[in-house]
């Protein structure tokens, strides 16, 4: 083989092999900080009004397991946000107290924390709020404040237990605390090192080609205008149908989104982007998770959000960067639950 | 101080700690070995029929703990056998498909590979015969097998798993492999170390002297004629109700208990010893679910199968033996469940 004909086929190689991009990686990096796309911090943001320790979070991991929280004792938080399947219950809404269907798509607690607010709405502004809601809902957990108080109050280990968790209070077993509680553990579910932050923090081979197709494709498509920040998303509200409304199983009338927070006529049909990371783990999508389909999911938004239609080749590409979203939990054990006692209040059905 | 006052303290002393009892430790341990009692292997049994092998245990607990084994996606085998509440689910009798309500109480799932079978009737042979019954049944977990073949084959990481687990099987992903890779799980769910074995196992500091008076009297009373072997319990079948029946509450006129399996006359309201180990945890009692309280529990077996009125304290005495058979389960980190894909079938209620 000749030396000019090596060359020939070197070059045509790197042509091919660049060829599916317009950017180098270095540049795709700086767009994509452009966009106001981040990385995942290596270690979670402290909570406002809730000093962390060790303690506390041990003690919110035992409440996050502990279906006696709801009214059945058969309802935990790990219920709906399962830790083993992305951090939600991969149902299109929940199931709750009594059978009952909830109203929205359980969002993911991974992560969770990056979030501006919580709930599809974002009717709560942190996590120890948001933590109040499901417990007491109807339709979830179905308890009341005093109940799940005299439910702990009932076991030795969490009057102990809340005890070293909030020195210094001279009745640390609150609702306030539990929700607290909560949060600290909730704080710990962050999901570093997925092949994204690998990538923006400098390894240009943690993602592959279609993922960085993907990812450039999701910046010129108009994607990260609302699916930005540390959580690729969370971090504002739109209009669901900015531009064209979907369908009425996608969109059902009757839920107006921020509008039932907010009341203004303007919030009407508006919700929370949904935060991106491991969304490849969490189907079904959108807040009425009627949508099992990523790649579906992706070609509704562009319709729906960008008035652009996004073929089934170039969703699928978006898909395959969204995958690069999937980070890795901690190793966590399954908490040994305090011990029930004669005062326990018993399951109400 | 006297020398001789001194002694005779001393004597006193030894007289008021031993007059408990009327039996040395090493005399303890005999009675109680001579009345089958056992303590824990260190090792759980190999099961029959169903070689061990790390991958097949990993493989059990990602299906032990998956909801989509049942219809709905929301029940898993750790619903009613939860790991963090001793191994059931702290209710009369559990919740399952559409919010109803099974018919008898949750045994624990710890330690149940010691049983002689499986369920209140010992209707099923072993854990893996066990393991099929929750699955299918209409008012737990209402699957089908075909159903969970389809969900299982539907996720690549679980066709993966199931041929490292069953190597050299050509379709390795079916209903029948399920059951023996949650079996192999199971069987690793042993609590050793609790203070009963470690005492049975020379340390006559591992239980105190109450215990050790509940033990002796727990012998005496004839408790340890049903409730022997290394499960305390779970080793053979007899009438509740043996002397004196309990009331409606406790045992219900309908359900007829093992002659439901043998349809024999003499086995109407026969039950599976309930086998004793972690009874601390798992609350309330019987196949019916109604007592709450072990000291109570402990005098109505005292009625109605030792013909014998257990008075309050004795009972108390007993129940703080019981105690002394809540052992520990290994660290048990919560599994990453495999993905769902396009092809799997969805949640149906």
């Amino acid at each position: 083989m000749s030396k000019s004909f090596l060359m020939l086929v070197t070059v045509a190689v790197v042509i091919a092999s660049t060829s599916a991009f317009a950017v180098t990686d270095q540049e795709l990096r700086a767009k994509a900080t452009a966009a106001g796309l981040q990385a995942l911090p290596s270690a979670p943001p402290a909570p406002a009004n809730n000093p962390m320790n060790p303690e506390k979070i041990a003690l919110g991991k035992k409440l996050f397991f502990d279906p006696r929280l709801s009214a059945s004792g058969v309802i935990s938080c790990n219920t709906c946000h399962n830790i083993g399947t992305g951090g939600d219950d991969n149902l299109p809404t929940s199931i709750g107290h009594g059978w009952q269907r909830g109203p929205r798509n359980s969002p993911t607690v991974f992560n969770a924390v990056f979030n501006k607010a919580q709930f599809w709405d974002g009717r709560a502004e942190d996590l120890k709020a948001q933590a109040k809601g499901p417990v007491q809902a109807g339709v979830e957990m179905n308890n009341k404040p005093e109940q799940v108080v005299a439910t702990l109050k009932s076991m030795p280990e969490y009057v102990q237990r809340f005890g070293r968790a909030f020195p210094n209070e001279t009745d640390p077993v609150t609702f306030d605390n539990t929700a607290k509680a909560i949060e600290a553990f909730e704080v710990t579910l962050t999901t570093p090192s997925a092949p994204f932050d690998r990538f923006m923090n400098g390894n240009n081979k943690a993602m592959n080609a279609e993922q960085k197709e993907g990812l450039e494709l999701f910046i010129q498509r108009g994607c990260a205008s609302c699916h930005n920040g540390v959580n690729i998303g969370g971090q504002a509200y739109f209009p669901f149908g900015l531009i064209k409304r979907p369908d009425a199983d996608i969109l059902p009338p009757t839920d107006k989104g921020r509008f039932q927070v907010t009341k203004a006529p303007a919030d009407e049909y508006v919700f929370r982007a949904g935060p991106l990371r491991n969304i490849a783990l969490t189907a079904p999508y959108f807040h009425s998770g009627q949508v099992w389909d990523l790649k579906q999911a992706v070609a509704i938004m562009g319709t729906a959000q960008l008035g652009v239609a996004i073929d089934d080749a170039e969703a699928g590409k978006i898909a395959t960067f969204l995958g690069s979203l999937t980070g890795k939990l901690t190793n966590i054990s399954y908490p040994m639950l305090p011990v029930e006692t004669a005062t326990t209040p018993r399951p109400q059905f």
